[in-house]
């Protein structure tokens, strides 16, 4: 329900390059690939894994606080202020 | 390849968890599932990647520098500090 | 200024106790201490900072939607929802 | 006592830079200043934070495994991987 289904194609897009990646990393582990290659791989796919979050908090935000017919002005500057929180932590 | 195959099996099993996890993702977006659940289940795939990276380093480290037999005492050590400090940042 | 005043004191006190952890890791510094308690005593404020984070955003949260008298029910809910998501992250 | 002494003055001056900062958090506190100000001048302190850790362990596995005398090729090559593995999860 909800928010998603509008942001969903990008949303879904991102989980699935993700899955993408790790099955990278299952196949080099199955093909017994240099560890540090492994290693190397799966830590690429630790930028996708934040930036995943990063937009699920974020659309959270801006659905259900941000663009609420509920929301204040004031509640909507301090939803504001947690976007851009969230976005220097998940950068 | 060197130390992977022993400890691939355990690796292996984490890697398709965490694979599982980001499916289950995926389909309750596909689903249009409730964003708060959705992003729930996001950061529990976050938490399950955390512990592959620790695994993988600390693997690596072990067989490489602790195990290796060209390491000297002051070189185990040394590694045995670096794996406290990476057990320390991801857990 | 807001909410602070209320909880000025219980963070202020962590930023003091912050501050005091970093000036024990200057002095080691600056007496030449064994390079690996340095590294430990950095990791341990390291902590302190994400705990002084998490106390900081929460209580943003709280006094601005949480006990918002312009908050209703839904806004409420999504700023709990989002302070769990804080409280996974910064633990 | 060991690497610490060479590096010193740069990590030192990390470490003051850092104290600075959270003395600027502590005055704003103490002066009742707006909460979100607050929230955003601590924010700027994470990256600090997560550099001065960088540097420690860096410079750690660079003096007691890179360039230690009882380092093999092997050794100094793990330790180096070790290194770029560290920069790309704290930069």
């Amino acid at each position: 329900m909800a928010h998603l289904t509008e942001d969903n194609s990008k949303i879904l897009k991102r989980v699935r390059r993700l899955k993408g990646q790790l099955e990278g990393v299952e196949k080099m582990l199955a093909e017994g690939a240099d560890c540090y290659a492994v290693l190397q791989n799966a830590a690429a796919c630790r930028g996708a894994f934040n930036s995943l979050m990063r937009e699920l908090i974020l659309d959270h935000v801006e659905h259900h606080l941000v663009q609420s017919d509920e929301a204040t002005d004031e509640i909507r500057e301090t939803a504001q202020e947690i976007q851009d929180i969230v976005k220097s932590f998940l950068k």
